[in-house]
């Protein structure tokens, strides 16, 4: 049972514009209605970013945890897992956390913004058989449309009966919007205060960011796959916490990104910061994937990561 | 305080389908990284709708709430009102109602797809202008970039001062999808069963198509302001309340949706069925806007919708 003493959601960042010069057209607005004068001239705003805040009648915790989801993803990536079990949602839930989920900028319930007369370039949308490989759920090479005919590495945590449901979560996203999702992060920290701020693959590198721009807020960072980093460390006072799955080094676009974020560990090390890295496969845990909260062992990950929160000092017993 | 026994979010329909034949580019995945080759073909799925269920430890109430969002929203329009007060959705789980929130097919946390390719047409762009007059807060004509020069109707419920932050949740839409998208709700009522339906605007057409192809499923339609409604009926099965805000008559748009929803209605009772219409100005409550579960006076009119449920016999006294 989850006592809330309230469910709110709420927008951080955003640039008001307005936008002129835009060709009027006649348009149908529904399917068989006559055409109308559409004027897509006006005002509008861009950049803003969603949030979702679960607050706990009695907080177990000092700290509310802020979950960041990764790149062409939305704040849905922590709820249901794609084969139906309890996210990292209801689990920090359960463990009598505040949550916010956003969705971040250009993503989900956030919106986006037209192109090329705002964003400069089109969208990329993920396949299948990119996230597939990409995530490291199977070889490059061995997807198949016919799910009988996908060939998974093995063993594999992912669940791999729901990949087609996991790929409904996915959203289009831009390649030119990451100082302007920053900057709504950013805005997020500074309304929120003291966090733990738990981030995967894309919303990893954001969180490294996060805690060198706001340390003061950003008392832990849990990052889950981070897909990059700052190229300098200026504070080490966030203590940071980075779990990889299996076959990292083996995959030649994750190798570069757990030596970028490597990298930039080592510097807070060398800075005097707290960091603690979990090498899943070096720990003798084969399987996991790119999406480590939804993979089958989720639930013991979340634990781990919860005992480092208590071990720092952030959670309650 | 809300007991939740789960908060889980899912997604139906959906069509798999695979591109071919677009041309692989050269592009950059993030700002100062060194393009790479982005091959957007392959598998993918189109037309899946976003739902999030919190579900009560004891629901007071037999049947859940699913809360629909209108044309250019997703279901961040029910959480918390752009000026900061519980939303419905709140409301209705404090009430005790198990509730799900939904973001239709290319809204939200839905996603949307790509066009030509899958999509026919580009989609439309809301700007804050065309909502101020569309969604009856002030005159045509009334709009200015400064909050400080806008002139809304008067009397004026909407939280005028919060239209800024109203604009953050717009989101773009497409008008050739209303068939998948009552496709996807469809799939929805085939998944939870008997339901009570609340939706606004363009959701509220979508409601009263519901109640027509799974009439043994919609128990209760609540439509604020439909914009939109079948051509025939062949159930009258399902009971209907719709709720309308001052204005309507005064204007082009309104006033012929208005029309089509009233005949709708007209067949419903023709036809023996049970249905109510709240005019709220005849009953002289001056000043709502199009967005009444935004408006100041939205916790009573929530409280109307619950006394004709209560009435109607599908929730708890």
């Amino acid at each position: 049972m989850i006592g809330l003493r309230s469910i709110d959601s709420f927008y951080v960042g955003g640039t008001d514009l307005t936008l002129a010069g835009l060709p009027v057209a006649e348009r149908r607005m529904a399917a068989g209605a006559a055409p109308r004068r559409i004027d897509p001239n006006g005002a509008c705003v861009t950049g803003q970013m969603y949030v979702q805040a679960y607050r706990q009648v009695a907080p177990r915790h000092p700290l509310p945890v802020l979950l960041w989801h990764g790149g062409g993803l939305t704040g849905a990536c922590w709820e249901t897992t794609p084969d139906g079990r309890p996210g990292w949602l209801m689990w920090f839930l359960e463990q009598g956390f505040d949550v916010l989920v956003s969705d971040a900028v250009e993503r989900g319930r956030a919106g986006w913004s037209r192109w090329p007369e705002i964003y400069a370039e089109p969208p990329f949308f993920r396949t299948k058989n990119e996230a597939w490989e990409a995530f490291r759920i199977g070889p490059a090479g061995s997807w198949n449309d016919d799910p009988a005919r996908r060939i998974a590495h093995a063993p594999m945590l992912f669940p791999t009966e729901a990949m087609d449901a996991f790929a409904r979560q996915f959203v289009p996203r831009w390649a030119d919007r990451e100082a302007i999702t920053m900057a709504a992060y950013a805005a997020l920290l500074d309304r929120v205060g003291p966090c733990i701020v738990v981030a995967h693959s894309q919303g990893g590198g954001f969180a490294f960011e996060a805690a060198q721009i706001r340390p003061e807020a950003v008392r832990a960072v849990v990052a889950l796959e981070p897909s990059g980093g700052p190229a300098a460390v200026s504070s080490a006072a966030t203590r940071h916490l980075v779990l990889w799955g299996d076959r990292v080094w083996g995959h030649p676009e994750w190798s570069r990104y757990r030596s970028v974020a490597d990298a930039h560990i080592g510097r807070i090390a060398a800075a005097g910061g707290i960091v603690r890295m979990i090498d899943l496969p070096e720990e003798g845990v084969a399987g996991n994937s790119h999406m480590l909260m939804m993979d089958r062992n989720s639930d013991a990950l979340a634990a781990r990561v919860l005992a480092w929160l208590a071990e720092i000092g952030v959670a309650g017993a």
